[in-house]
């Protein structure tokens, strides 16, 4: 069984390695797959979105993600047993729940408090290190989740808020999730919504972005415009995106994850 | 059999790891060996030298390497079977040529058509994800190279056009191919190059960069210069390089990839 | 037996992979952990720090670590034999001393020669591929020690100076080691340094930084405060830091390593 891992920590300090090595010095024969490090800090709602997004696939087994500015508070450290065998560990802050629910739902959750599966002393600022990587570990050894700590009500984990779009047959009002390193820039928007004003491939539309307006084409990919073109696009996780073909889109506008985008059909 | 994997998807997004986890789905006991996916986004010419300068010091796999900017576009995805048992999985934009013909030469390339081994559906803008990963996990399982799709002549791989050098006995005309993270500032040029010029290590030379003229001295490694000069070296993969001991060449000069670089003897 | 694996090497090059691909070569079954590649640019002493810091928490094995501005000149190649089966790799500058030293003290030491283990031709550059990538992958497969070269006396080996803190009853005036991606500022200090100023959490204190005095409190953890105060903390290393709550103190203060920090008690 294999161990995924998606944090806020980023690969210029030793976080994710020293993770790495907790997990090993436990379970030395389990794999661990990185799927990012690179969720912006304390990006809670990034973190989700993306863990919900790519876990499809990815092998099923211990999936365990910590975006945690809450880490030495009262919130608590959870593990999640869902379908098709996966098990999620992290704080319990809403990172783990969508992918769970995504994934075929939540059928039992733990709160992680026996400290026979955690390294002491248990440190105030990293339990990344000291609570969530031995328990992730110990259940890609088989380890029971019960032999965490006492199951909790699934309807109890925190849940986040997802911005919601607001869309009419005339006028989007959208925002911006996050933006990769080509600039892209994913709304929160899929097909449907940019179908129900009418826009398909080859339609042009008007975007209203910081104050300024712009148009833009719907398009399939990148290589469907010209260059230096700004196209509207379902990118590869059903989402909408903002792109400039052979550009960034991000640099350009200025734009920053939770900006707003409103989107009409060109005159 | 291992995959070595190369890309400009970088690390701050999720591209890479969902690549590892395609190709971990389909082929559990596969290792992959992250080359490096820090190549300038959409830099395809930079990306080719990378890969042919180091796939030498790599085991023999399958090599899978993207960069991709033309991603759905009407430009093949291809494999392609070299010398040594090496097999390539990627765009066909000349990604892949130059590493293959350096390590002994192309004995047979397909284009990689049948949807069998990649992932239904196949989005427009994400084939790392959906066709490469999925091919090259399949060829590191044993698949034949046939079975991908059918075969196309080695002479119709598109190939890059590297900037050449403009040499003479009495100046040399570079230019910057590209800059890596100590701001060590590879050039178009080898060690024989230079030599023409009749600069050896000690010999003292005059570069002329974005319009300004610095001595520089033709050195072995950092430590043969003292602390702020500017050195002109062979690096580790046989080309020369400009750097500056103990600081960063790329820096003090504002030097991108592509900046023109002259060399004389100084006077 | 695994590889720990630490550099200044970054992520947007191909100089960690191409060092993963020749120990593959070489030790095919060895696993590689990679602490981190994002020490500082030729950061010695935060790397012997970082190496310090994390070792305890990895597997026993080789330990590989390459922060390396003097490669090519006279300092040495050296291999050590610590306690518990360790074994270190790296430039003779002092990166790997601090480490063999808090894990047990050092059992032998040995200057690598012996060509027989290297890449030939060995490049002036880059040692961390063709000397010590090669030698960790030979110690790693079971190669005796003394195989690389002569026995050199444990007390030749080269040391670091680390900033000392001046610490009174009344005053600290420490120094920040290194700052890590969430901005937060690590101290040459201990819990049992500000307690001797009478610092307990909750204590308020005074910051001196750049010429300009800041409150802060000291605090167990980032939830202790409120959204932007700044707090004084035990980090998961046991070092004093320095935090803003929901924020990145380097930032704020515009700091960099080598900065000076006066500490004193809130009047």
């Amino acid at each position: 069984m294999s161990i995924t891992f998606l944090t806020d920590f980023g690969l210029e300090d030793d976080f994710v390695g020293t993770c790495h090595g907790v997990m090993k010095r436990i379970a030395p024969e389990v794999e661990i797959i990185d799927i990012t490090h690179g969720i912006q800090a304390q990006g809670i709602l990034q973190g989700s979105l993306v863990l919900a997004n790519t876990l499809p696939y990815l092998p099923e087994g211990v999936h365990l993600a910590v975006v945690d500015p809450g880490v030495g508070s009262e919130r608590r450290e959870i593990a999640i047993r869902g379908a098709d065998k996966r098990l999620y560990v992290g704080p319990d802050n809403g990172l783990l729940v969508p992918a769970a629910e995504k994934l075929g739902g939540i059928e039992a959750a733990h709160e992680i408090t026996n400290r026979k599966y955690a390294l002491e002393p248990v440190s105030a600022t990293f339990h990344g290190r000291d609570i969530f990587s031995p328990a992730a570990a110990h259940l890609a050894k088989g380890l029971d989740l019960a032999e965490l700590g006492p199951a909790v009500e699934p309807h109890s984990l925190r849940r986040l808020e997802v911005p919601k779009a607001d869309i009419s047959e005339r006028r989007i009002r959208a925002c911006c999730l996050y933006v990769d390193r080509f600039g892209n820039m994913q709304l929160n928007l899929t097909r449907a919504d940019v179908e129900r004003l009418g826009a398909v491939p080859g339609t042009q539309v008007e975007l209203e972005l910081n104050s300024e307006r712009y148009y833009a084409v719907a398009a399939r990919t990148f290589a469907d415009a010209r260059d230096g073109e700004i196209i509207l696009y379902e990118d590869a996780y059903e989402n909408i995106a903002i792109a400039i073909s052979g550009g960034s889109a991000a640099q350009t506008f200025s734009a920053q994850p939770g900006v707003d985008v409103r989107i009409t059909l060109a005159p």
